[in-house]
C-alpha cells in the first residue's frame, strides 16, 4: 500500500436475498401481505459501517431485474458503494420466508434460494481493481456453503487479499440448514486461520470446532489454532477476545429487544469500525457491544444509528459504572 | 365401535360470533378500523384439532348472509367440516367488540349477541346422522347460557350422544356476563357429570362448585362428584387431572405471550387429541400444555401449528429436563 | 322569534348507525379489517352545516357504551352540539355492513339495526327546551320508517316545531329496505306538506307520489300538493325547485367521483345553509350543487370543506360560464 | 360410471403460483410490502364454480410447506375440494411478481417458476379414482407449456377423460413468456380438437391458429377444424360461439373496472356453469358475460359472487333492453 | 364571582404541537408514513379531565389552517371547550418528530417549533371573560420556556387568576431542550410559589431546585419554600406530597407499559380531579396513580378512560390489599 | 470540453422539501397518518435522469438531522450523487402539506417552508469543483422565489456555468404562492434568455410573459425574445418547441392518470436526456412525452422506469400510428 489512501475502507461480498415476512408476528397462512426486505450478513456489515461514515463497497452477482435493482438501490441509499456488482440476465434472486415467533415457537425460516444468481459466482468474477480498492476485506462462512463455485470464490478472494496485504475479518456464521457441522468445519477452519480476525459464536465453537469451556477459554483455544484475533460471541451475555497476548471481555449492554435479527452483524461491524482506526481491542469490543445493543431496539437487520448515538450509549454506560 | 371407522374423529357445536377489535391495543374510540375475526370456544377446538390432522365437524345455526358464509369459509379453510350447518334466512350473527388491554386495564368485551341465529338453535335441529358420524363429542358451558333452547339443545345432544356411546368432553368455560354463578352451577354440574372428561378453571371451581384448595385437591373433589376425568386448569401455572385412580399434574411451559385468547381452548384441544389415540392422561396433559404454549405466541384464537411443531416443543422441553 | 338570537341555527334528530365497510372496494369475505364510521342522513346534514360555521344540535337516543360515546365524540369534533342526546343503558347501537361496488355490482347493504336504542325514541323524549333553542328544524323520511314510536316522535316534533314557528325542512330519503312505497307515501306525504321545504329524489317522486315528467314538472306537481318549496333532486344531473311562484333549476357541477355517499345530504345542507341567511332560492340551489360536487371528491359521508372552499368552486364555475 | 351421481360436478388440474404484488399500483422498488395471493387459471375456474354452488375438485402437485398448505386452505375456504392434491417434500412453489399499471405502462410480470413442484407432475400422478369422480374436466393451455412432463400429463389426462366420457373444456390461454406461438399451436391444436368446448382469445386465434376475421368468423373457422363448441373471446367487446350449427354472440356488459385479472376465467366459468345444467349455449354465454362483468368490479382473481347476484345483473340487463 | 357556578371546572393554556412519529418503533428514515397526533401537556390534562366528565376549556393561539382546525376538532371531540382559541392568519403550527425507542436507544425528539403561532401569545390575548369562567387554572413550566411573550403571559395570567381567587395548579415539566436548568429555576420557582399546588419530578427537584433526599424529603423541603401543596413524582415508583401539615405517599400501581407518554399528565389530572371535589389529598394521590397506570396501557398521550374504569382499578387494588 | 469526460452528465440545484400528504385522497383532518415523501422539481429531474442511467449530481443546503439525511439517502438510492450537499447544523427542512383532490376540489398545498436551510443558500456555497464536474446544468424558476440569497445564487451559478460553457436548461415553473407574476417575470425572463433551453407552461407564458396564441405561436414569440430553444408545455395536450429555425410539436400520449405530480418534470427530463445525446429536438420531445405518460401511471413524483420501458412505449405508439 502506498501513502495514497485506498478508495474504500472496507469491501465485502456475499449473497443477499429477498426476505419475505408476515407482519406483526403472524404465521404464514395468517397474513395476506408480506413485509419485503433484503437480508445478508455481509450487506448488513456494509450498511452498518457506511452509516458510521465508512467508505464501503459490497459485491455480489445479482439478477438484472426489478428485485436485483431494488436490492442495490437499498444498499446505495444507506451509503454503500454498489458500482462493482455483476449483473446477470435471466437469473433469479434467492429468497426466504421468515416467521418471527416468541419462545417456545421461535423464528422459522423457509429457504427458496437454489439456482440464485449469487450462488453462481466464480473466482474470476471478482475484479482485481475492486480487491485493490480497499484496506480491509470482510467475509463470512455463509458464502462457502452456497455452492462449490461460491466456496472457490471465497477461498480465492481471501488468497488474493492476503497477497495484497488487506486486513481480513471472517465471521463463521454457521447455518445448519445449508451444510453439516463436519463439512462446515473442514472448510471454515482454514479460512479462520487465514483471517486477521475471526468471529465465532460460542455455540458454533463447541459444535464445529470442538472447543471447550466458557467464552474466554474458547477464545484462547481457537487463537492457539488460528492465530490473529479470535472473538467469541456469547449471545445475550457478551463476548470474549484473545489476540495471542491479552484476553479481553465485554458484557452485553442491557437492551429491551425489539428485533434480534442482525445483532451479531452489528457487533462485528462495531469491532471492525474501531480496528479500522487502530483502536485497542478492548475499546473495539465495547463499541461493538454498544452497536449491537442499539440494533436490538431497531426493527430490521441494520443498525440505523449515527456514530454520535453510539458514543452517547457508551458514555451513559461508562457513567453508570462510575456511580 | 365397529370396524367401520366413523366419518369424523370429533364433532362439536356452539355459537361463533363476529369479533370486532381495534388494532394495536387501541381503545374503541381511538381507531377507525376494526380487525374482524370469528370467535367461539367450540370452533377454536374444532380448528385446532383439524390443524393437527383430525377429521372434525362443527355445527351451528348461521344466518345465510355474507357474514355467516364468511364464518363457514374461515373454518372450512382450516380443515373443519361445515356441511351440516343449519342456514337461517333473515337472521343475524351475534357479534362482540373486544379491547385487548394490558393490566391494570385488562381485556374488555361488549356483547351485541341477543337475537342471534345461534341462540335460536333447538334440539330437533341437530340431525341424528351428524351425531352418528363421530366417535367424540365436545361441548362447552357457554352454549347453555345463551337461551333456553340452547340449554335444551345441549342437554338433549349430550343425552343422545351418550346413548350412542360417543365419548364426551365438556369445558365449563363460565361466562359471568351471561349468567350468575348459581344459575350456571345448577345447569353445568349435571353436564359435567354426564361427560367422560370435564375441563374447569380453578377459579370457576371455587366460585361455581365450592371446591376448595389447590388444583390437585380440586380435581380430586370434583372427580368424586362427577366421575370420569376432571381436568382443573390453573391459568399460567399449569393443570391438574384426576381420573378416580391416579393424579396427574403438568406445569405450564414457559412462553412469551403475544395473545392470550384461545389458550384454554388450545390446552383442551391438545388433551383431547391425545385421548383420541388412547394415550395416557399424563401424556395428554403434556401435549395440551405444549399446544397452549404455542398458541400464546400466535395472534388470534387458533393454535395455527402442525403436529410436528408441537412435537418439537415437547422434545426440547424433555431434553431440558434431562440436563 | 324575539330579537334574542336562539342558541342554534338548526336542530335535527334521527338514527345514526355504526357503518362497517371492507376497505378498497373489497367484498365482505375478502377482508379481515373493516373501516368503521358512523352514518346517518340527519347527522350528515348537521356536520356539513357545522363545518360551514352554523351552530347546530343533533339529537338521538344512544347506548351509553363506547360505540355510542364514540359516535357523539365524532360529531362533537365536527362542531355539532351533542349535549341533548338521551343516553340509554344496556341498549345497542344499530349497525350496517356496506360494500362499495362499481357497476354492475353496485353498493350493497346488510342492516343489523333491529332493537337499536334510536328505534325506541318516544315523543316525550324530545325536550321542549331543545326544540325552543333553534330557528330551523331538519327531519328526514328515514326516521318514521324505523318503528312506530319513531314515527310518532317525528310527527309530534314536527307539530310542536310548527307551533313554535320554526322553519322546517324535510328530506324524503325513501329506503326500500325498510318499508314499502305505499306505506312510506302514506306517512311521508303529510310530513312533506307540513314542512316549509321538502327534498325528494325524482325516482322517489315517481314511485311514491305518482308524480310524472321531468324534475321541473315534478317539482311543480308536488308543490301544488304540499305547498312551500319543493326541491326535486335528479342524481348526477342536477335539481329543480318550485316555490309556488318561480321555478329554478341547477345543473350538477362536473366532478370526478371518489365517494358517492352523502352527496344528497350535502346538497340539502347547502340549500339550507343559504336559506338560513334568507338568500334567494336560486342561489341556495347553486350553493347546494357546489357542496355536493365537493362532497363527491371526499371519502366518507361528510362534506369536509370550508365556506371559502365552496365559494371558490362557485367563482370558478361562474367565471367558466362567462367565457 | 353407474347411475349414481358422480361426486364432483367438475374437476380441473394445473399450476397455481404464489403471486406477489406491490399494493396501490406502486412499482416494485417503491413498496416495502407485497400483497400475497395465489394465482392460477384452473384454480380460478374451480373457485368461481364452487362459489356458484358446484361441487368442484382441483388437483396439483404442491410442496408440503406453509405456502403449499396456505394455497390449499385458500381454495378449501372457497369450497373447492383439495383432498386429492399430491404433496411433495422439499420442493418449491412457483411464484411471480406482478405490477398492475395503467396504460401506457401496462401490467408487468416477472416469473420465478422454474423447478416448481407442479412443473414436475407426471401422468401417473393423476389417480384414476379422481378422474372417475366427476362428469366434467377443465384444462388449459398453460399447463402443457410448463414442462415436458406437464404436457404429457395434460395429454394423458385428456385421453383418459375422453375414454371415460367426461365432458371436457379447454381454455387456450396462450402465455407468450412461456413458449413461442409456433410451439404452442402445435401442442394446443390437438387438445382443442379433443375437447367438447374450446375457449380461445381472438388475438390468440389470429397469432397461433392463423384464423382470420372478426370473432364470429374466427369461431366458425376454428369449429370447422376442431369440431365441438368453439368460443372466441374478444376482451372488453364480447364473445362469439359456434357449435357447428348455430352462431351466438354476446356483448360484454358495461362495467367500471377495478381489477382486470381473472375476467377471462370468470367468463369461462359462467359458460361452463350453465352447460353443466345443459342450458342453451346462448344462455351460457350471457351468464358468462355477467359473471365476467361482476369479476371486473372485484379485486383479485376470483368472482366472489353468489348465483343470486349474477341473476340480478342479468335481470337488470334484460329489463334495460325492454325499456 | 357570584354564587352561580362558573361555566368551567378548569381552564388551562399552553402550546400544543403537531406530533409526527414513525410507526412501530421504526426510526425516521425507515418509514414512509408518519403517525400524526397533537401533543401538549396542558391539552392532555384538559382532555383527561373532560373524559372524566369535568367541564374544561383550553386556550391557545392557533394558525387558522387545516392543522390548527384539526387540533381544535380533536380536543373538542374529547369534550374540551375550544371556543376561546385565538385564531391567527398566515402563521404556523409548531411541530416535532418523535422516535419511540426502547433502552438503550431511548425516545428522541426533533423540534421544529420556532416561530409558531403559540409562541407569539401575549398577556393581552387572554380575555378576562375566559379567566372568570372557571374555578381552577392549570399551567405548566413548558410555556414560559417558549418565548419572552409566553413567559409574560403565564406570569400575567397567574397574577390575574390569583386576584380572582381561582385555585391554581402548576406542573414544572422541565424541558432541557428549551432552556438551561438555571434559567428555568429562576423563572419557575416564583410560579411554583404562587400556585396552590405544584407538581415536580424528583429529578427536576434535584437538578433545578437543589432539593436533596428521597421524594418525601424533597416534598417537605420544597413545601417549606413554596407553601401550598407540593407533589413530587418519582417516575415508575410513585409520588409523595406534603401540604405543610401532613405527608402522603402513593406507590405506583403495577402496569404493563404500552406507551409511557402522557403518564405524568394523567397523574396530575387524577390528583386535580379529586381536589376539584375537595377530596383528601391521600385519595387524590391514589386516584392520580390509578389514572396514570391506566394511561400506561393506552397508546397516545391521553388517558382515554371513564371514571368508572378508574374506580374499578382502585377497587381491585384495594381488595388486593385486604387479602 | 477536452476529451476527458466530465464526472457527471448533469448537475442541478434547488430546494427539496418534506412532503406530508394524507393517504387515499383524504383531507387533512380526516386522517391520522401522513405519507412522507420528498418533493422538489430539480430533484425529480435528477432522479428521473439517474434512473435512465445518467450520471447526475444534485446540490442543496440541508439540515444535518434525520430528515435531511433521509432526503439524501432517498436520492442516493435512486442513483443521484449527493456528495456535494452542504450540511447545516440546527436548521430546518422546509415542508408542505398536500391534499390530492379530484375536480372540482383540486390539489391544495399548505407550505411551511420559511427559514429553511435551503432558503439560506448563498452564491459562495456552490463550489467551483462541482460546477466543473458536468456538461449540463439544470435550474428552475422556483429557487429564485425562495429568498434574495437564493435568487442571487441562481443568477451567479448560471453566470459561472455559462462562463464554463455548460449547457443550461431552465424550467420556469411559476409558483403563484411564492411571488407575484410581475415579480417573477422580471427575475425569470433574463434567466430564460441566458439558458440554452427554456421550458415554460402555456399558462405561465400567458400570465407572466404576455405571450399570446396557442403553444406553437407562444414558442415562436418567446424564442424571439430569449433565443436558444423554447419548449412550451400544454398540460394534457402536448408541447411545442421552437429553436429559431424549425418548429416541432408533440401530442401527449394517452394515459390513465394515477398521479399527476411530477409529470412536467418527467417531460423535461426526457427532453434533456435525448439532448444530452445530441438527438434531434423532435425525438427529444417524443421521448419526453413518453416519459411523462409513464409518470402519470406511477404514484409519486418520480418516473420510476427504465430506458427500455420508455422505448417500448415509443415503439407501441409508433406502430399504432402505422396501422
Amino acid at each position: 500500500m502506498t501513502d495514497d489512501q485506498p478508495q474504500f475502507d472496507l469491501i465485502t461480498l456475499g449473497e443477499t436475498m429477498l426476505r419475505l415476512m408476515p407482519p406483526h408476528g403472524l404465521r404464514l397462512g395468517q397474513s395476506t401481505t408480506l413485509d419485503m426486505q433484503f437480508g445478508g450478513a455481509e450487506a448488513n456489515v456494509a450498511a452498518n459501517l457506511a452509516r458510521l461514515g465508512r467508505r464501503v463497497s459490497w459485491w455480489s452477482r445479482l439478477p438484472d431485474n426489478p428485485l436485483g435493482r431494488q436490492l442495490a438501490a437499498s444498499l446505495r441509499g444507506q451509503g454503500v458503494d454498489t458500482s462493482h456488482i455483476l449483473w446477470a440476465d435471466n437469473e433469479r434472486l434467492g429468497l426466504y420466508f421468515v416467521e418471527q415467533g416468541e419462545p417456545p415457537r421461535g423464528v422459522q425460516v423457509w429457504y427458496d434460494r437454489a439456482h440464485s444468481a449469487a450462488s453462481r459466482m466464480q473466482p474470476e468474477h471478482v475484479a482485481a481493481a475492486w480487491l485493490e480498492s480497499a484496506r480491509w476485506l470482510h467475509l463470512t462462512g455463509i458464502t462457502p456453503a452456497l455452492s462449490d463455485s461460491c466456496r472457490a470464490t471465497v477461498e480465492d478472494v481471501m488468497r488474493r487479499a492476503r497477497a495484497q496485504r488487506l486486513r481480513i475479518s471472517f465471521d463463521v456464521n454457521y447455518r445448519a440448514l445449508l451444510w453439516s457441522a463436519e463439512a462446515a468445519a473442514a472448510v471454515l477452519s482454514p479460512l479462520c486461520a487465514a483471517a486477521d480476525i475471526a468471529f465465532v459464536a460460542l455455540r458454533d465453537a463447541h459444535n464445529l470446532f470442538d472447543a471447550r469451556g466458557d467464552r474466554a477459554e474458547v477464545a484462547r483455544q481457537l487463537q492457539d489454532r488460528w492465530g490473529g484475533i479470535v472473538v467469541v460471541t456469547d449471545g445475550d451475555q457478551g463476548a470474549a477476545a484473545y489476540d495471542g497476548s491479552a484476553a479481553h471481555d465485554v458484557e452485553a449492554l442491557p437492551a429491551v429487544v425489539t428485533d434480534r435479527m442482525g445483532a451479531g452483524d452489528a457487533f462485528a461491524s462495531g469491532v471492525i469500525d474501531r480496528l479500522l482506526d487502530d483502536a485497542p481491542l478492548a475499546e473495539a469490543l465495547r463499541f461493538g457491544a454498544a452497536l449491537a445493543a442499539l440494533k436490538l431496539t431497531i426493527p430490521g437487520d441494520v443498525a440505523c444509528v449515527t456514530r454520535e448515538e453510539v458514543r452517547r450509549v457508551l458514555d451513559r454506560s461508562a457513567s453508570s459504572l462510575r456511580r
